[in-house]
């Protein structure tokens, strides 16, 4: 029998690729979505696209109410910062950071493999590459397996929960790299924090500047449309 | 200036001593109920009623579909164990297990502290006199708030989360001398976990029978109606 395994999925390029990943280590997918009333209103649907033209279990989306805490440009009014540079991005914790996310996201894909009694978590934390964010770093990884090990009825009878993060150390470059090996379709994907009301991303945010500058070191153009491409090397 | 915290409170016998016990402490409460659609519909307005008559800053009622995961006889259709003995209840994991229920519960308390720049959490759990619940272990508890310092800005930046659980070791009937002490009035909480459509406590679930035993053991009547009252020791 197939092993299962939840897979935490946005719609991002590196979701989509982690979705890429489970399937090839011979997992059956279920997908887990949140509508976090984010900024970018694009995400759940490009989840949806994504999702039907795969051959997963099942995709849930889930509704929390994230605004409801603020504390985020992602989930409020604020600014997102914009044009950032390279040396800026990944030093301090930046204004999109959303208080506890990731907590909050594995917590329910927990609460879902302890009812599916399935051991496996994916999810496309990147400490290399990434924005800074206190969640995204191995030793938070760690502590919240060992956390969820001790969490759940799984984790008590011996059944332990791993939480996967196959994008933990790798660059951008090399995310890509793996996503088109197993012929992920990154026109598809939608990372920017920001898009305009046409679902053109922003190209300027840090998510659209570190994605934009891992296809440039890979020689490859980035198969989707920005409001203002990444001139800079 | 004061001290702030966090209290997760269900409006039951537990909860109402911790937030008790926090007043005691000197914080500030913020009060942080969960409408999960669980089978007690009489939760949310009895944590509302407790609250009004409190000096808290804030009671905060979060909205979460539990229910979309099931697993749980509370936020199921399924049976609730009655008229367990006291030697059944702690052995195994009970119908009543909401999967990864505090998990879930603390994560928006440890968003929420992070939003308001508060570094302490209280929770009612216990060891003890409890259900035998897997995140009401006090090795739970340590490794959540390892995970919750990892997880943070607040935690990143040294100032400390800490998860206070005072009645973690104490039996039923030391929690309720501990609230007497401190003036709760027990006849407004709300611990059954299916109590009647005039919201009367059933007195043979779980909860109920562990309530009534720390009165039968304080000497003190339990001011509460039941449906059935407890009569063996």
């Amino acid at each position: 029998m197939k092993k299962s395994a939840i897979v935490l999925f946005s719609g991002g390029l590196d979701s989509t690729t982690v979705l890429a990943i489970a399937e090839d280590q011979g997992f059956d997918v279920y997908a887990m979505s949140f509508d976090y009333k984010q900024r970018n209103r694009f995400e759940i649907s490009t989840t949806k696209k994504i999702a039907a033209s795969k051959q997963i279990k099942e995709h849930r989306i889930v509704d929390i109410d994230l605004r409801a805490f603020g504390g985020s440009s992602l989930t409020s009014d604020t600014e997102v910062e914009k044009n950032r540079s390279f040396d800026e991005i990944g030093t301090g914790i930046p204004a999109t950071y959303v208080p506890v996310r990731n907590t909050i996201f594995l917590t329910y894909a927990l609460a879902w493999a302890e009812v599916l009694e399935i051991s496996d978590i994916f999810i496309g934390v990147n400490a290399l590459d990434g924005s800074g964010y206190p969640d995204c770093r191995p030793e938070y990884i760690a502590a919240y397996q060992n956390m969820a090990n001790l969490a759940t009825k799984r984790g008590t009878e011996g059944k332990s929960i791993s939480i996967h993060t196959p994008l933990l150390m790798l660059g951008k470059n090399e995310i890509i790299a793996e996503g088109l090996r197993l012929g992920v379709d990154y026109s598809e994907t939608n990372t920017c924090y920001d898009p305009s009301d046409s679902a053109v991303a922003c190209g300027t945010c840090d998510s659209c500047l570190l994605r934009q500058r891992g296809f440039h070191q890979l020689g490859i153009e980035d198969p989707i449309s920005y409001q203002q491409r990444l001139t800079k090397k």
